[in-house]
């Protein structure tokens, strides 16, 4: 029988029970553990997906002998030292977007997991997405040509509660983060320079909490393609998930993913579905491909499809963005390094 | 300079003005007369599209000298009277369809077009639509493969008044004989045997007109095709007109046009525009399109597009598809002749 | 803690995984057994899905105590037999379609089990898929009036070898059965006539099978809805599963899924993805669905959503398609009462 | 009888034939004359629309007391002095776009039209659109909400020759006015700043003419709307013109015009036609509509729908991007004020 990879689950939230419930349909993984600081929610988790440990302390799922990877998903306050303490267990590793706000902090971590030679996975589920994949094949095949202009469409549907925002690293890190991710991704070349602009339109409380609700950036790439993103919190229609990739050879499209394909027609006219509601709904089969993917690079020995310095420079463009749009001015990647 | 041909409209009704106007646009062609049986009408149209003389008597646009070619657009009843005098004085027809109801009509009509050596062609104006010139243009091709399945949706947008119902000549001789004529001209075969379904859905006063206001058809055609019809008089949503094709090799579907293409996404879906609302402007461009081809068969001596065989067909086909909504059977087309 | 339905599986073939694999995913049933004349298919599976038992015998999946309801998803001679066992073993049942090719072993069986008061639905899975239940929720909301017009289109991508074709009661019978139940769903009334044309168009060997590869069906409902079926062993683009319900009030057309919405603009056009490939990406979440609703019915006293009637009705109808095709004339439903 | 409006034409090229043919269907227009320095040209486009006199002097149009009013389609350099030349003299002045490059002879030409108390209308034919109509209506309805984030592509199907771009003015100037015009009609309100990026991707020769033939460019609007506009000088697939408006209330989107709607689908995957080849296809109803709309404002003394300061305006947002491309830097509108 095949070698199996034993997982331990670190944050049984959300996106924890997310990962939990795909790593347990994985044959090729024993899914160990689960700890959350509230043990009782790492209980529930562990009994669902078979899991037959669980702790409140995230150490005790580091240090156990049984388990050769982590996936972390607690706080981002936690991931820097919850890396460095899983690489010098000598653990492979996969943690939730971001590493951190601080620059330095994520530095730190990625030298620590180099040294102990470790694999680390960031969690930019979106690479893993059907239409957006298919946009990276033709790019691969050269059936578009070099990029000259990529949009991406980033909206979501309602605005987050203002204890979310104060703690969310702001726009930029929080929701655009993706975003620039994604064009480095399709770019296949790095950004040069960072324009970027910032509103509230929505809601008057992001001004209070020195926030964006409203956001616009242009990316310059050192291979001259241009990137246009454009992001609301909220919209009346659901979430609006769109990329476009413009070359002399052709121009793909990825458009939103619907409910159903039905459509009614009558006296009002044409209607069809909204996009799918939110990030659960539209991406939830790529949090499964990113996972399998983790796990088969860490089996097969191969590299991480998104490794830690993708996320190191994705925060990076997030800090441009946030600075040019603050001094209104374009921002030079080179001014942060 | 290039020879013109020189046109009489009889006609100046709905159809009569549209035929007249797009007339006055073409370069090889001067058009000398309108008659209509209300002289006004006649005048009125003359005017608007230069036309220098207008008559109530519609024969003296057929024995006129300096026509020849005369475009017949006056009530059904006095299409096979007109094509008779026109042949015999030489000129060519372009005749609204249908020529008649009455198949023996037809027929000594069609004798007399063929003993005077004119031209002939029927406005089956529906095969020079844009979407439906495709679809042949792909059959002739071969990009489809053979003829399999073939299916024409024709819905109109509302049910005409009794009156018009009366004088009509029923839903197959009145609104699928379109239907008939591009089933024909898209399997490139002759139907063998019908079997048609009539039901009165919309409105009572139907039934007691002997008509249907629902209607869905199978044609059998020689080489195989099966294509399957289906008729409302009305809808809530406009005019419905779709062509599917399906072969082995490929399958074409026409859709409708639209008046724009600018969708609107909120709270209730996503909604795109209704249909373009009815013939008149669904099918403006193949009016135009019709004649020009018309006059081009006439100055250039080639076959016309669509002849008087093709008008005595779609005929029979209603006749066969009426006996066998009335029976409940399917009815060989080798019944009727 | 809530009562578990305890389930024992027959047959571990294509089918019998789809099933064992979504009864493993729910919450409120536990997998007992696993049966299948290959003994090792039965283990895999049981190993794979965690059923503890697993055998040869079908008979002992259903006479074990332990079970409360049996999913049979053996070959189509064995349903009647296995239906008529677990009925008299007291176990609700679960049975792939159709219970039969013969008229009167269905009527015994269904019979056995009314006497026996188990459930039996069927797997029409299509009355689950995501987008024709869009169709039926608009028709209970009356969102669409009575229906008119129903028109299905279910086209296979690949004709099926001649071995199969051979055991599987016809294209009527294995293929249009989902339609015809499809068509009584929507309509919502039971089907009056008849009218079927079959030809073999793709591959001569159905001919030699006295079976077609291509038909049109049509069905007249009691309510007078009219509704137009066409059918194709294969196509060059996929599967094509499409549904069109027109009443007066609107119209829903249920559109092809594909495995992305990217759509790609070059100088050959615009091109966008063909249709999931076949049923079992097609229908995957309706297989999910159909099993779910079956356990919620079962557990909660409910009627079965899909029942043993549904299936006798649909294999009435292809009855009366395969004698209409033959005979070549309108077959009433009162002719094979 | 209505009074009917008498105008001339100036210049004889394929813009000055599509307005001259556009005014000749008008019921409520003569037309008089058309000058080009070719007067070969000039006099045979007079002779297909029916003007009766043709001059190679602008001036004798001008000067001529028959007429009402000039449309005036020669080249650039000579707007100006004859939109002056025509205030002088009295009459209504449609004008191509632009007026001028250099801002002081624009503000010179306003001048003297306001003085003369004549009336002024600049061809941005693309307000007229269909399409882009639908979203003005729909936000003169409010159905969108105030402007978040508009969104404008405009890309050519093919990049123009180098004499051409030598005298075009730039991208900016030639391509984008069009996109800077329809973006403050959207918006409703004025730009406050620009940033723009240029590039040279795919002809070097735009690099030696001191162009660009890829742009991006941001607007930020007074009322705190930002535009995002992309610009290509080709593409692979035709022309592409789509325009999307979001607001908190909806999203409107403009698609691309098709030549038909019908779609293929094989073995590659479902087809359908590329967007309409380049300008005059895709906004030849929109050519059409602003001369009715002129000629309306005339005949009834009504303000035009474009005027003078709205080709100003766009100018000025020209040079702003152009200087903005060039020094790498956000260009408040105030400096060129």
């Amino acid at each position: 029988m095949d070698k199996k990879l034993k997982i331990g689950v670190i944050g049984a939230g959300r996106i924890g029970k997310i990962h939990a419930r795909n790593i347990a349909k994985l044959n090729n993984v024993e899914l160990i553990s689960i700890a959350d600081i509230n043990v009782e929610a790492a209980k529930d988790l562990a009994i669902k997906v078979g899991a037959k440990k669980y702790f409140s302390d995230f150490l005790k799922v580091i240090n156990d002998d049984e388990i050769d990877a982590v996936v972390i998903c607690s706080p981002t306050n936690t991931h820097a030292k919850l890396i460095i303490e899983s690489a010098k267990a000598g653990k492979d590793i996969f943690c939730e977007k971001p590493i951190d706000f601080d620059i330095e902090v994520i530095k730190k971590a990625l030298e620590v997991v180099k040294e102990c030679g470790v694999k680390l996975q960031l969690g930019f589920n979106r690479r893993f997405d059907h239409n957006f994949k298919k946009i990276k094949e033709l790019i691969q095949n050269d059936e578009l040509g070099k990029p000259h202009i990529i949009k991406i469409t980033s909206r979501d549907p309602k605005a987050p509660p203002p204890e979310y925002v104060k703690t969310s690293g702001g726009i930029f890190m929080d929701m655009t983060i993706h975003d620039f991710d994604m064009a480095r991704y399709l770019a296949n070349s790095e950004v040069e320079e960072v324009f970027a602009v910032g509103n509230v339109l929505i809601n008057p409380e992001f001004e209070e909490l020195h926030d964006f609700d409203t956001a616009v950036i242009t990316l310059k790439f050192k291979n001259n393609a241009v990137c246009l993103i454009d992001n609301s919190r909220e919209t009346s229609y659901g979430y609006d998930q769109r990329i476009e990739y413009f070359g002399i050879k052709g121009c793909a499209i990825a458009q939103n993913d619907k409910p159903t394909n039905t459509i009614i027609l009558n006296e009002k006219g044409v209607l069809s579905d909204k996009p799918l509601y939110f990030f659960l709904e539209r991406y939830m089969k790529s949090f499964e491909e990113e996972i399998k993917e983790f796990v088969n690079s860490v089996l097969n020995g191969k590299n991480v499809p998104v490794s830690g310095e993708d996320g190191l420079k994705a925060t990076l463009i997030a800090k441009a963005a946030l600075i040019s749009a603050r001094e209104n001015r374009p921002v030079k990647m080179e001014e942060l390094l």
